[in-house]
């Protein structure tokens, strides 16, 4: 079997490496399979280059989430059969052509779209746990997010306008606008000092419950700033790179809540229920493709050094997917 | 009757002056008493020269609790009988000798320390609602709080203390580490940049599950960095007249929860079931001498000046009260 593997941190495009193992039959409770598609995503890179919140041990395969077919499977399996599809859900490394893992780590998967749901494990299931979490939402709620335009973003988009509710986006460039609008998106603004003057306009000063913030800065505060009484603000990233500024004011005077979230820590702690709950409320609506990831591109493992370029590039219109046992 | 004062914004010293005006007699629901206790509070201070968060209509008569014997009731008032002494809560301009005001403004006081009680509804009141409001807390659990020194921060120790509920307490200055020891205080520490670590070993590392803060800046900051995974931080005030630093690695990766709390919301929102419950545990500790607010002086009416002067004092110890009708 091949692996993509960097037995050092640093640049990806330089430090990852194709390599060839023996694949490995399973063992009881393990399952063997072809991977069909794992996307690169921008916490993939941050951790291979050491800016992560927590460092790969090295030599480490990359690759977070995946679909794959099921070649084999050990004793004592029965939930799986070999020729099904299954999401590739809290086993680390999917960058390769093949994986022998215990079963627990694999998810049946319905008929559908096999790219879409190779990304359902990360991004989708951010913007739905953002959406779950905090604050028990309904239909003609507003909500604020900034970074919209980001995977999780047009999630949340998406998500929220199956539910009815409804969501102020901020984004920092004008052009992004009319593609977010596309999307669902039911207002769209750029960022700047007067965004809480522009979203009450927008809005006609409906009060706005929930935020979610992944850039930080003043972004953080200005979103603050439009929010309405005892709303919550959830952090999940620090994009600008700035520390979030904020307004005690607005925490002590208009009751804020101010909360984080982090999708590694969920999968640590979520029990089995939660999981089925939470993708079992997703996979729906990503095989039927009534919610989409958009995708910029598809590579072979052969092409890493390619992909990962791609991958870093802000030109790029969506996700970069490696897809392993293309024909 | 006496009434003190002001007509601008100001210094409370130059702009608060004393007049008389004929009393007035209840109307139906409502109650004549005459002030024997209202305490002079730094919000009082901030708001008579225009810095508090919100801004009196002039002009005004400050003050915001106090204890008065009733002298007269009004028609259809049955719970409260000439001569029975009343805590003020939730009427303001209590600096006066005599106040006419609706029965809901009053709540019957138990025998007790009549001065104590004159200072229940704001400061133990906070202190009881912080320890109360965002988190179950049981006897063994750890909290830590800045400005410990503070009115709120000794009732926090002392409620604490009756709870079983274990305190970290942070101040600025070495010699307040002796008196709130003795008042209770498990652990009493200076600030500095490496408090997360003398908290850990001044604690054996338990973990601390709930922060009150009043002080901002870098302080705020390095309490969140002694909490526990999931914990909750809680702000009701700015002493330092920084805006807080907030390290969103503790709230993303940690989990900590940064909440608010303003005393001038409860009183707007809380219900009679939430004020009975709030006052009816507090008023039997605090009747029976059990938690104690520290007095540095009482003043006449007349002695305006020097009372709010002596209010403003770094030296003084305790609160200063003024007595209107003391003999």
């Amino acid at each position: 079997m091949k692996i993509i593997e960097h037995a050092e941190l640093g640049n990806p495009a330089d430090v990852l490496k194709l390599k060839e193992l023996p694949s490995r039959a399973p063992e009881a409770g393990e399952v063997r399979v072809k991977i069909i598609a794992t996307p690169i995503h921008p916490a993939n890179l941050l951790q291979i280059t050491g800016q992560y919140a927590s460092a790969p041990q090295l030599p480490s395969v990359p690759g977070g989430e995946g679909i794959a077919e099921v070649i084999e499977v050990g004793d004592g399996v029965d939930h799986i059969k070999p020729g099904q599809n299954v999401l590739i859900a809290g086993a680390g490394g999917t960058w390769r052509d093949e994986m022998t893992a215990p079963a627990a780590a694999f998810i049946p998967a319905p008929p559908g779209d096999v790219e879409q749901l190779s990304m359902l494990a990360v991004n989708p299931l951010t913007a739905h746990l953002l959406l779950t979490t905090f604050r028990e939402l309904k239909a003609g709620d507003w909500i604020i997010q900034s970074a919209a335009n980001s995977a999780v973003g047009e999630m949340v988009i998406q998500l929220a306008a199956q539910r009815g509710i409804r969501t102020v986006n901020v984004v920092r460039r004008e052009i992004l606008v009319p593609g977010l609008r596309a999307l669902g998106g039911d207002v769209v603004l750029t960022d700047g000092p007067d965004l809480a003057d522009r979203v009450k306009e927008a809005t006609d000063g409906a009060p706005i419950v929930l935020a979610f913030d992944s850039v930080a800065g003043e972004t953080f505060e200005r979103l603050v700033g439009t929010l309405a009484y005892g709303a919550t603000i959830v952090s999940y990233g620090v994009l600008s790179g700035q520390p979030p500024q904020l307004n005690l004011a607005s925490v002590i005077a208009n009751d804020v809540h101010v909360r984080g979230f982090w999708l590694a820590k969920w999968y640590e702690t979520a029990g089995p229920d939660e999981r089925q709950s939470a993708f079992g409320g997703l996979i729906p609506l990503i095989a039927g493709g009534r919610i989409k990831t958009r995708i910029d591109s598809r590579y072979p493992l052969e092409e890493i050094r390619e992909a990962v370029t791609r991958a870093s590039e802000n030109g790029r219109d969506g996700k970069v997917i490696l897809t392993p046992n293309a024909a």
